[in-house]
C-alpha cells in the first residue's frame, strides 16, 4: 500500500516537522542552539542542562571522551528523530538530510558494541551493569526504539547499514532473554521493544522476532519481584533515583497480563504494552491477547481517558489513577501518552474494523497530540492539561508539572521526536489495509494506491477537514476484484448525509465503517460530516465535570483562553440554550475556527466576603470565545479551560 | 483572672484530656504501646518506627546509651504534652501524673547542658553544630516550647525548678543571639521561641524576652541568604533532607517582616509568627506591628481560609499558595494551623475587641481543630480535607497526605499534643482580660472572676452550645467600678435576640461586641443566637466552590459523609429552596446534631458513555444527611463532602 498526503491541516505540520522540526531538533541532540531546556516536573534530580544525546554516541562510539549525560533513555531521543526523518525522506528526498542521518547510522553502528549490545549510557557508565536493572535501566526500550527507526529508515533509504544493526541488536536480546535456560527471564521496565521487534518481524517475517516480543509481554507480571530483585542484588548505581520505590502497576507486573483488566500505571507504557499486544494478536489472531487489549481498551475509552484523548490522571507516575478519575487541573495527559493511545488505537484496527479505534485515534490526534506542540514546531508541552490557572502553576509546587506555555524542549524529551515521527507518517494512521478491505480511518487529503489480486485499488480523499465536513473519496478499481473500501462513520456525527456517484446514498455502517463495494472503474463517494459545533457531557461518575460542558465540533475540542475571555475563566458560564457559531478566521492561529456563544460572567469582587449566607452574586452577559483546544497557548500566558460552567 | 469550665461540649473534650489523651500520649512518648505509626505523607524520609521522645532525653541527660531518633523536633512533642499535663493538673490535682510531671521536669532538667542549651538532638547527635543550621534544626522552636510548657507548669505548681530551666536557656539564647557584635543574627526556620519568650515576660516581666522575642521577629527577611550561607557553610548532616531547597516564603523571610501584607510558605509557621507579632504589638502598643498583624490577618480571613477555619493550601511545603485558591481535596489543612489561627486571633483580642477575631476563632476551633482527633481521643489527623474519596488517596500518591481515617499516631506528631494542649486550657480563649473590660468570646459553659478596682467581676456563663443557641451571662460586680463586660455578638448569626435581667433588650454591638455596664450587684444577660442551619456560598473567586454550597450550623460546618449517604457524594445536590431540619441526636457520635434536607442523586450508571451529547441524566429524590465536620470520620472509612452541588 502506498500513500501520500497533501492535507492542508496535516499538510502545514508535516512540512513543520521537515522544514522546522526535524533541523531544530537536529540542533538540539547535537547542543547546537542557545534554548531554555526546562525539568518537565519540581525534581531536582531531573537532568536538563543539556541534550548531549548525539554526544553520548560519539563517547561509546570511542570518538571523543567523556561522560554519559541525560536520562538512561537519552539514545530513544535520537531514534525517535533519525525515524521521523526516515518518513520526511520519504516524500522528501534530501541529499542533506540523508547525509546526516547516513553519518549518524554510521555513528550507532560504531557506538554498538561486538555482541549486538547497544546503549550508551550502560557502554560508557556502567559496562558491568548491563541487564542488571532491567525495572529502570530502558536498555530493551532504547532498543525497541532504535528497531522502529532502522525499520523506517530501511524501507525509505534501502540502507543495509541500519536494517544489520537492528538485527544484530535483536539476535543479541533474543540470545540474552527468553525462557531458556541461562537466559535471563525478565522485561524491560518499560514497553517499547515488543513494538520494535514487532516491526522487525513485519519487515523480515522472521518469527523469532515475534516470539521474543510476546515473550516480553507475557513475562509481565509472572516474577512481580523481578525487577526489586535485581535493584537489591546489583551493585551498580541507580540509573532513575527512587523508582525502585514504584509500585507494580507502574511497570504493569501487578498480574500477569492474560489477566489485567484494567488500565494501570505509566500511561505510556500501559499503551505501548497494549499496542504490542493488539499487533501480536492481529498478526496471529490470538484471541487470549486480543481479549486482554479490548479489556484494556474498554477501561480506557468508557473510564479513563479525558475528553481531549489525553490519558494519565496524575504526575505522580504518570500515571492512571482509578476510574473516573480525571481531574483537569493536576493530570498529566503526557503528549506521549496519546501518541501511544494512537498507535494502540491503530493496531485495534487491524484486529477489528469498528469506528470506535478510529473516533478515539483522531480524537487523540486531533486534540492532545497536536497540543503537544507550539504552532511554530518548536516548543513542546510534555503534560496537556484541561484548565490551566498560569498562578497556580507557579506558586503550588504540586501543579510545577503544568506548564503555563511550551518549553523550547524537556530535560526528559521523550514527546518532541515522539509527536515529530507521528506527524511524519500520519498517512499510515489514515488507511487500514485489511486484505480485501482498505478501511479509510482519518479524513486526511491523501491518496492511497494498492495492489490486490492482479489489479489495483486506489483512494483519492480530497477534504479541507477538519476545517469542513464535506470528504470526498474517489476509489479506483482496476482489476481488484472483490476489494472494498470501508469509510469510518464518526460516531460524534450525527447527520451524516452521503453520496454515491452523486446519487443520495443511506449510509449502512457496520460497526462504525460504511463498506463500498467498488465495482471496475470509478466511484466517488461524498460524505458530509454534521460538523454543528455540539455540547458534551462527562458521565456523572466524573466528580470534576459534574455541572459542566465542554464544546467540541467535529473531532476538535475547544477550549476558552484568558486572552479572548478574560481571566477568572471559572466564572463563565455557558447557557445550555445559547447558540454556537463558527466562523473560520484565516489570520488566527494559522488558521483557525472560533466558537463564539453567548454566556454569563459572575460578578465578583474583593470586598465581597469570602463566606456568606447570600449565594446570589450578580452576572452579566457576555460573549465566550472558543478556540480549538490544540491551539491553546499559542500567545502567552494566559489561563485555559476546556470544562466550562455550565447555566441549565 | 481565675476561669473554670464545666461545658459539656468542650468538657468531654477536657475529660478526654484528661484520662484519655494524656496518658496514652504519654505511653506513646515512651514507646510503650502497641499503635501503629503513620507516615504523614508518602515520603521515605519521615521516622515513623516510634517516638523515642522520652528515651532521647534519657540519652542527652547521659542517663542511657543510645542514638536520637525522630524528627529533629521530637522535643517539642513532650514539652506540648508537658504543657497540657499542667493545664490538667490546673483543675484536676492529681498526685500520680504530677509525680510523672515532676520526674520528666528533672529529666529536661539533666538533658539540659550547662551552658543552658536544650536540644536533644544536637546534645547526642551534633554537638558541634549547634545554631548552625538554623533553617532546620528547629533549636529556637523547641525552646520555645520547652519555655511555654515552662510557664505553664510553674504558673499551675510553682515549680521553681522548671522555671530556673527556662530562664537559664532564655538567658542562654539571649547570649547567642541578638543585634550585638559576636551574636548570631538569625533567627530560627520555624517560629515558635517568640511565643514562648513573650509567655515568660508575661510571667516574669523581663522585657529582655521581648526584646529578643521582637528581634527575632524583625530579623525575618533582613537577611534572605542566611539559612542558605548555613547549610552550606556547616559540614554537620542535614536534619531535614530538602529543606535547604525551600523556597524564602516557606520560613517567611521573603521580605523584612514589616513589609508582608500576605500569608505566606508553611501555614503553622505563618501563623505562630503572627501570634508572637500580635502578643507584642498588644504588650506594647507598636502600631508597625499591629498593621502587619492586620495585613496578614485580612489576608488570611478574606481570600485564603477555609469554610472550616483550615488554612495551607497544599501539602507541598504545608503552605499557603495564593489568593482564593483553596482545593478541597488536595488541600493541607494542618490541625496546627488551625490551632495557630486560634492562638494568632487570641491575640488579635488583646489588641483590639472585634468580633471578627472571635468569630475566626471559634470557626478554627469547632471544626477544623476538633477534627483533628477522633471521638475516642486516641486518633489523629494531620490533614484535614473538604472531600475526600478514599480509592483517590489510595490509588493517586499526590493526595497520599489525606488520610481516610485517624491514625494512632503520625511520623510528625506536632499536633495531638498541641490539640491536647489547647483543649485543656480551652478557658484561656473564652475571655479576654482588657482591664476595664472583660470580652466573653466562646460560649462555652464557664466561670470567670478577676479583681478590678478593688473589687470583684465574676461571670457565669450557662449554655449547651453549640447544641443551643440560648446563653445566659450571670455578671456580679462587687465594688470593681466601672468594669464592663463585652460579649461577641456572632458575626453568623443573622437574629440574635437578647434579654437584660429578662427584659427585651437592643444588642447594640460595636465591631461585633455588646458592651454591658455592670452596676453594682448581679446583671443577668441572656443571648438567643440564630440557630437555624444555614446555607453559606464562597466568593465566587474561589473556583472550586463555584455553584456548590455548604450548610452551617452556629459555627459548626456539616459535611456528607458515605456512611449516611452512599458512595459517590459529588452526585449529591442540595437544592436552594428545600429546608434543613436540625435535629439532636444523643446516641449518635457521643451526641451530635444532624441536618436533614431533601435533595437530588443523579441516576448514573457505567453503561452511560464517558462522553455524550446529552446532559440529561436522571435524578432521584433522596434525603441527605449531615453531620457536624469535627465528627466525620468516626465511623470507619468512607467518602466525606462539605461543598455540595447547588440546584438552584
Amino acid at each position: 500500500m502506498k500513500t501520500s498526503v497533501n492535507d492542508l491541516f496535516f499538510g502545514r505540520y508535516k512540512e513543520l516537522v521537515r522544514t522546522g522540526m526535524i533541523p531544530y531538533q537536529w540542533k538540539v541532540l547535537n547542543d547546537d542552539i542557545d534554548i531554555k531546556i526546562e525539568k518537565e516536573r519540581n525534581d531536582a534530580s531531573i537532568p536538563s542542562e543539556k541534550s548531549h544525546a548525539i554526544e553520548n554516541f560519539r563517547i561509546a562510539a570511542g570518538r571523543t571522551k567523556g561522560e554519559h549525560y541525560g536520562w538512561v533513555f537519552q539514545d530513544s531521543d535520537v531514534y525517535k528523530w533519525l525515524e521521523a526523518a526516515a518518513y520526511t525522506l520519504k516524500n522528501h528526498p534530501d541529499d542533506e538530510l540523508k547525509k546526516i542521518t547516513d553519518e549518524m547510522v554510521d555513528l550507532i553502528a560504531d557506538a554498538q558494541e561486538q555482541s549486538g549490545y547497544l546503549n550508551t549510557y550502560f557502554t560508557i557508565m556502567e559496562p558491568d551493569h548491563k541487564y542488571k536493572r532491567l525495572g529502570e535501566s530502558h536498555e530493551l526500550y532504547c532498543a525497541g526504539h532504535f528497531i522502529e527507526a532502522a525499520v523506517a529508515y530501511h524501507k525509505v533509504t534501502g540502507s543495509k547499514k541500519v536494517l544489520d544493526i537492528a538485527v544484530k541488536l535483536a539476535d543479541h536480546i533474543d540470545s540474552v532473554f527468553g525462557p531458556e535456560e541461562g537466559k535471563i527471564h525478565g522485561c524491560d521496565g518499560h514497553e517499547e521493544v515488543e513494538i520494535g521487534l514487532m516491526r522487525l518481524y513485519h519487515l523480515t517475517g522472521c518469527e523469532r522476532y515475534m516470539k521474543l516480543a510476546e515473550y516480553f509481554l507475557l513475562q509481565r507480571g509472572q516474577d512481580p519481584d523481578f525487577f526489586k530483585r535485581q535493584f537489591r542484588e546489583d551493585t551498580g548505581k541507580p540509573a532513575i533515583e527512587g523508582l525502585y520505590n514504584a509500585p507494580l502497576t507502574y511497570f504493569q507486573i501487578h498480574a500477569p497480563i492474560l489477566e489485567q483488566d484494567s488500565a494501570e500505571g505509566h500511561a505510556v507504557r500501559l499503551v505501548y504494552m497494549c499496542t504490542a499486544l493488539a499487533d501480536i494478536a492481529a498478526s496471529t489472531g490470538n484471541k487470549e491477547l486480543e481479549a486482554v487489549c479490548r479489556r484494556i481498551w474498554r477501561n480506557i475509552v468508557d473510564k479513563r481517558m479525558y475528553i481531549t484523548g489525553g490519558i494519565g490522571s496524575t504526575v505522580n507516575g504518570e500515571s492512571f489513577t482509578l476510574d473516573y478519575d480525571l481531574p483537569n487541573d493536576t493530570m498529566y495527559c503526557e503528549t506521549c501518552a496519546s501518541i501511544g493511545l494512537i498507535f494502540f488505537a491503530r493496531q485495534m484496527l487491524r484486529l477489528s474494523a469498528e469506528g470506535e479505534f478510529g473516533d478515539v485515534m483522531e480524537r487523540a490526534l486531533y486534540n492532545t497530540a497536536l497540543a503537544g506542540m507550539a504552532l511554530d514546531g518548536k516548543h513542546f508541552f510534555y503534560v496537556n492539561p484541561l484548565e490551566v490557572v498560569p498562578e497556580k502553576s507557579e506558586k503550588d509546587p504540586t501543579k510545577s508539572h503544568v506548564k503555563i506555555v511550551r518549553p523550547d524542549w524537556l530535560g526528559c524529551a521523550c514527546c518532541p521526536p515522539n509527536l515529530a515521527r507521528l506527524l511524519a507518517s500520519v498517512e499510515d494512521y489514515i488507511y487500514t489495509d485489511k486484505g480485501d478491505t482498505v478501511l479509510v480511518n482519518l479524513f486526511i487529503k491523501s491518496g492511497m494506491e494498492k495492489e490486490y489480486k492482479g489489479g489495483t485499488l486506489s483512494i483519492d480523499i480530497d477534504a479541507d477537514y477538519p476545517r469542513d465536513g464535506k470528504i470526498s473519496f474517489t476509489i479506483n478499481n482496476t482489476g481488484a476484484a472483490g476489494a472494498k473500501v470501508g469509510i469510518r462513520i464518526p460516531g460524534w456525527s450525527e447527520n451524516t448525509r452521503a453520496k454515491v456517484n452523486e446519487v443520495k446514498a443511506d449510509i449502512t455502517a457496520e460497526c462504525g465503517y460504511w463498506y463500498i463495494e467498488t465495482g471496475s472503474g470509478e466511484t466517488v463517494v461524498t460524505l458530509e460530516l454534521d460538523m454543528a459545533p455540539g455540547r458534551w457531557y462527562a458521565n456523572p461518575f466524573v466528580s470534576e465535570d459534574v455541572d459542566k460542558v465542554s464544546v467540541m465540533r467535529g473531532p476538535q475540542v475547544f477550549c476558552v483562553e484568558g486572552i479572548d475571555n478574560g481571566d477568572n475563566l471559572h466564572l463563565l458560564s455557558l447557557p445550555r440554550t445559547s447558540e454556537l457559531e463558527f466562523q473560520w478566521h484565516d489570520e488566527l492561529l494559522e488558521g483557525v475556527g472560533v466558537i463564539e456563544a453567548d454566556g454569563i460572567r459572575r460578578e465578583v469582587s474583593e470586598e465581597r466576603a469570602l463566606y456568606r449566607k447570600s449565594g446570589n452574586d450578580g452576572a452579566e452577559p457576555v460573549k465566550i470565545r472558543m478556540i480549538p483546544y490544540y491551539a491553546w497557548a499559542n500567545r502567552g500566558r494566559n489561563e485555559m479551560r476546556v470544562w466550562l460552567h455550565e447555566k441549565v
